[in-house]
C-alpha cells in the first residue's frame, strides 16, 4: 500500500496555511481598513469587542498610527497581550457577562459620547461580543433570571436575542445610535454561518430585524415571568434603519473559502466553491464530498471543490474525534482507490472536537492502510473515533491554536492521473 | 405568501421528463445499438435478462430487423407484453430464482451453443438479472441452504456474489465463455450506483475480480457449512480476462444526470453535475444541496446543480415519505427566502418510498407556506413524514410508473433575481 500521496498532502498543508493566514484578525483588519477613510478634521475612536478584540485593535492602531484619538478594548480574561497606545483595555466575563463587562461597556459608551459628525467610531467586532459588550437596562440579577428561564424552556437563539436586545443599552443597533452623529465603521470577524449581522455580538451597530410583537409572542409562547419594567422595555422598538453605519465583514468563513480558492488556483487547481454555509452531519458531508470526487475522477485538469461551514457530529459512539476528522474519515471510504484524490477538513481555530488535532486528511490509500492494520473504518466511524483511525495512518492535521475562529474548511483535491 | 414559483416548477417538470425519457430502456438500447455492428455473414442471437428485458429485446429486434436470428428473453412474472418475432420469452422468479429461471437459462445457454467467430450475441441486461439468469452447478436446495446461511450471518453483497459466481454456470464472466468464439455485445441498464459491471446481474459477460482465496476467506469468516462438491467449485477460478466482449452502459444514473444537464442547458441554465454516486442520508443531502444554493444565490446567470445517486432515509419517525421527498423537505428549510431557487428530487422509477409520489419539489416559499398552515417543517422531517408536509403545499411530484429504474435525480435550480 502506498504512503500518503505527498504532492496532495503538501498542497493541502499549503492551502490550509494560506486560508488561515487570510482569516487572522490582523490580516482581516488590514484588508478592511483599506475602505476606511480617516476624517481630515475629526477624531477616530476605536471600540473593539470580542475574543479577538486585542489583536484587531492593535492592528488598527498600528495601521492608522496617530489618527486614533482613543478608545476601549473589551476582551475575554487572559486575552490581553499588552498595552496598546491610546486605548484602555478591559478583560471581562465570557460566556457569562460579569461586572467587568458592564464597567467596560460603560467606558465604551462614555468614549463615544459627544462626538460630532466629522468624528468616526471604528468598531471592531469578533466572536464573544454578545457577552463581552453588554450594558443591561435592568439589574443584572433580573437579566440572569430571564436568561435562565429562556434556556430552561428551550427558546432558540433568535428568540433569546429578540428579548435581550430590548433589555440592553447597546445591542440591536443601539450602540450606533449612541455614536451618532458620528459614523460607525464596523469591521466584523464573523463566527456565525451566513454572517447574520444583526446576530453577531447581537448587532450593536446594525439595524435590528426583530419586532416588539415578536418579543411579546416569545413571552406568551413560553409563559415567561417578566416584570413591569421589562414589559415597558419590550414595548420599545429597536432601530430598523441606521444612516450612520458602514459594515465590513472582513473575516468569516466566506473569506476562508475565498483564500483557500486563491491558493488552490496558485497551485494549479481550478477552484470551485460549493458553499460557505455547510450545515449537515459531518459523516454525510464526507460522503457527499467523496461522491463529488468520484464523479470528477477522470478530470483532465486539477480540480478543487471547497466547502465552508460547520457540520455536526451525530454522537453514537464513545470514541475521540471532531467533526472535521469525521468528514475526512467518512470521505476516506468513498475515495478509496481514486489514486489522484484527497479530502481534508479543518476547524479554523486549530481545534477539532476535544482533540489536539485541527482536522483530518484522507486520500485514496487511507482506507487500505486502515485495513492493513486490521482497523475497520466503519467501526471507527460508528464509534465517533476518527481521531484514533486517522492517527494510525498519518491522517491527522495539527496546527496548534491558530488565533482565529471562523468555522470550518473542507476541500476535495483531484488531479488528473498523469499529473499525480 | 407567494404560490409555487411557476417558472422554476415548470422547468423542474421539463427536466424530469427529459431525464426519464433518456433513461427509458428503448431509448437506451437505441442509443447503444449505434455502436453495434451487424456481422455481414454471421448470426445475431439476442439474450435479454432482467426486469426490462422484454422492452429492451423488443426495441433491439425492431431496430435490427431481419438481422436477428433468434434468442431468449428472461423477465419477471407479469413483465412480458406480448410476442417478439424470432425470440422465445420466459417469465421467471424474482427476487428468488425458481425452476423457470433455471429452464430459461438452460435455453439461453443452448441458444449460444455452437456459434462461430463471425456470429454475435447481443446481451441485454437490466436490474433483477442476478435472480432471473441463473444456472446453478449444484442442486437448487444446496444453493438455497448456502444463500440462507449467508443472509443469516450478515455477509455483504460482494461476499455473497464471490461465492455464488463460483456455483453458477453463467455468472462471473462464464456466460461470455459459453458464447465464444462469438463476440458478446452487452447493453447494460444499470441500477447499481457506480455501475460495477462485475456486480450487475452478477456479471455474466464481464471479467470477475473476485478470487478463490477470497471465496475461502468468506467461508472461514462466517464458519459456513459447505459440501465437498461446493469446495471443489470454490477452488475453480472465474475468468479474469475475456477477449470476446464489448460492454455499453446505456442506461444508468450517469445517463440520467447527463440528460438532465442537457435539458437544463436547453432551458438556459449552466448545468454542473456534482456527482452520479450520491450515497448519504437523504436529509443531509437536502441540507448540503440547500447550502450550495445559498452560496450561489447572487449568481448572474441561471445555474443548475445536479446530483444522481441513491440516498438513505434514517428512520426515526412513523410518517409517510421517501428519500426524495425527504431531500426536498430538508432543502426547503435551507432555501427559505432565496426567491430565485428551487430544489427537487425524484426516484427514476416513479416511486419514492411507500407513496404514490416520485419525489418532491421545494422553493423559497415552501417553508413559509408550511408555517402558514401551522405545520412545523422540522417536526415533519423528524417524523419522516415528508409526504404529508409536501402534499399540503403542492410540493409532491407524481409521475406514475416510469418504465425505468436507474436510481434518483436531485437538482438545484437558481435564477438571477432579475430573471425569476
Amino acid at each position: 500500500m502506498s504512503e500518503l500521496q505527498p504532492s496532495l498532502y503538501d498542497d493541502a498543508i499549503g492551502i490550509i496555511q494560506s486560508a488561515l493566514r487570510a482569516a487572522q484578525p490582523d490580516e482581516a483588519v488590514k484588508k478592511a481598513l483599506k475602505r476606511f477613510h480617516v476624517p481630515e478634521d475629526g477624531r477616530v475612536i476605536v471600540i473593539a469587542v470580542g475574543k479577538a478584540a486585542w489583536q484587531m485593535a492593535e492592528t488598527a492602531v498600528k495601521e492608522l498610527g496617530g489618527a486614533v484619538s482613543g478608545g476601549i478594548v473589551i476582551t475575554k480574561y487572559g486575552h490581553c497581550n499588552g498595552a496598546i497606545p491610546k486605548l484602555r483595555i478591559y478583560e471581562a466575563g465570557h460566556p457569562v457577562p460579569d461586572a467587568n463587562s458592564f464597567a467596560a461597556a460603560d467606558a465604551a459608551v462614555e468614549a463615544v459620547k459627544g462626538l460630532n459628525s466629522s468624528d468616526r467610531v471604528l468598531f471592531l467586532v469578533s466572536g464573544g461580543g454578545s457577552a463581552l459588550f453588554e450594558r443591561p437596562l435592568i439589574p443584572a440579577s433580573e437579566l440572569e433570571d430571564l436568561t435562565n428561564q429562556l434556556l430552561a424552556c428551550g427558546a432558540d437563539i433568535v428568540e433569546i436575542n429578540t428579548l435581550r436586545k430590548r433589555l440592553s443599552a447597546v445591542k440591536g443597533g443601539k450602540f450606533a445610535l449612541l455614536c451618532a452623529p458620528a459614523r460607525v465603521f464596523s469591521i466584523i470577524l464573523s463566527d456565525i454561518i451566513g454572517d447574520p449581522l444583526d446576530m453577531i455580538a447581537s448587532g450593536p451597530a446594525y439595524p435590528d430585524k426583530s419586532t416588539c410583537d415578536q418579543a411579546f409572542a416569545v413571552i406568551r409562547k413560553y409563559g415567561l415571568r417578566v416584570t413591569e419594567r421589562q414589559k415597558a422595555l419590550f414595548a420599545q422598538e429597536t432601530p430598523k434603519h441606521l444612516d450612520n453605519i458602514d459594515t465590513e465583514i472582513a473575516g468569516g468563513v466566506s473569506q476562508l473559502c475565498a483564500a483557500a480558492a486563491e491558493k488552490c488556483k496558485e497551485l494549479g487547481y481550478e477552484p470551485r466553491i460549493l458553499t460557505a454555509s455547510l450545515r449537515c452531519t459531518a459523516r454525510d458531508a464526507g460522503s457527499f464530498l467523496a461522491s463529488i470526487a468520484q464523479y470528477h475522477s477522470d478530470t483532465e485538469r486539477p480540480l478543487a471543490f471547497i466547502a465552508g461551514g460547520e457540520t455536526v457530529v451525530e454522537l453514537k459512539g464513545r470514541g475521540l474525534g471532531g467533526r472535521n476528522q469525521e468528514i475526512a474519515l467518512a470521505a476516506a471510504a468513498g475515495i478509496e482507490g481514486l489514486e489522484n484524490t484527497a479530502v481534508f477538513s479543518i476547524g479554523s481555530d486549530g481545534t477539532d472536537g476535544p482533540t489536539d488535532a485541527a482536522g483530518g486528511f484522507a486520500d485514496s490509500g487511507t482506507a487500505g492502510r486502515l485495513r492493513e492494520r486490521d482497523m475497520d473504518l466503519y467501526a471507527y466511524l460508528n464509534d465517533n473515533d476518527a481521531y484514533h483511525a486517522l492517527d494510525a495512518v498519518g491522517g491527522l492535521i495539527k496546527t496548534g491554536p491558530t488565533g482565529t475562529n471562523v468555522n470550518d474548511l473542507s476541500v476535495v483535491l483531484i488531479k488528473p492521473l498523469a499529473q499525480s
